[in-house]
């Protein structure tokens, strides 16, 4: 069966997935690099890197995952949708290696770049999202590779299968929160915390049978 | 040197320290027990509980402790400031056995109660509350019980030097968030955090030396 999963998905103690204001210098506006520091120390982002809990948890991310759904303020900028040339932050080689679709409500032509991404633009519901994903993932699992909002609508959808959180030990006060709006998760979850020695607490949320 | 100390915390993976609405029949709004069945679990609340991490956290709650001051919405349900009668939540030998200053805009005459505890009740600035619980505390230190209002006051007025939070995983959607307003709180505090084998994550706030 294929799975929903999101993976790696750090937010602040207090919540927020993204700083503000967004821009092309700053794509998590005032929380700059803070949030994924844990990510960029691990193996699974560099050689040299560390291969403990953070590592471990950190290379899931791509393990039988065939297909991966972001929102639009994750592709890029405000306002890249009136730039005909913008394709993603990621260079020419994006570490996806997989059909992307990018939900946005003024869709593009597709774009196939190196190692293995395409991106796909796509203005639909979560359910139909998903739903097209599957499709091109091939018998594998989907990724939701967010933003907040994308994670939440998916969660509030009940679309997602498997949810892994890093929570960093820093405030931000003001952002995008990914918890608006979706209380009660813990009936239709299972929820794990294990705190790392780096300092980030992993959360994983596993859905019940039969949630 | 007495310092100001913040235990057993309890906030949801969302960040309330309380649901809503709250009233005698329910303190805890629509949280319930929920936020606190891992400290009624420990031998710090009763005999026969366990004696492991979360005990060893809760157990600190008294240690050194000389005053307490609370806010008003945790001496009683909305309006108790208008029953002559009211003498708190805690029968008539509460869990406090020191002075305990309860911040309020109507204050009332002490009432001194079994057990060591004492309730004064203040109209005053969280750094006159403070001086005036290290002078009753006797060298000791000062708890500040929360509720969530009062830890973000003090929080804000620099006036916390230990906060221990326990963040339980449940999602509540709505109550008193604790975080509102409290960006960049890792620039003065240590901070870390531990898992529990029961569900929970304790995080520990120490005041760095010179902040």
């Amino acid at each position: 069966m294929s799975l929903s999963r999101i993976h790696n998905f750090s937010i602040s103690l207090d919540g927020f997935a993204t700083g503000e204001p967004q821009s092309l210098e700053a794509p998590f506006g005032h929380a700059g690099h803070r949030l994924h520091d844990w990510m960029f120390a691990t193996r699974f982002w560099g050689a040299g890197g560390s291969e403990g809990l953070d590592n471990a948890f950190a290379e899931r991310h791509s393990h039988s995952i065939g297909a991966e759904i972001m929102g639009a303020n994750k592709f890029g900028p405000p306002g890249w949708q009136d730039d005909p040339d913008w394709t993603g932050w990621w260079g020419p080689n994006p570490p996806f290696h997989t059909p992307t679709f990018v939900l946005t409500h003024r869709p593009r032509s597709s774009m196939e770049m190196e190692g293995g991404t395409t991106f796909h633009f796509l203005d639909a519901t979560p359910a139909e999202a998903l739903a097209t994903a599957r499709e091109a993932a091939g018998g594998q699992d989907v990724r939701i590779g967010g933003g907040p909002t994308v994670v939440r609508d998916f969660l509030a959808a009940g679309l997602v299968d498997h949810m892994h959180l890093v929570q960093v030990p820093i405030l931000l006060g003001r952002g995008v929160r990914v918890w608006d709006g979706l209380d009660s998760l813990e009936q239709t979850y299972d929820i794990e915390s294990v705190s790392s020695p780096s300092g980030v607490t992993h959360l994983t949320f596993t859905r019940k049978l039969g949630s």
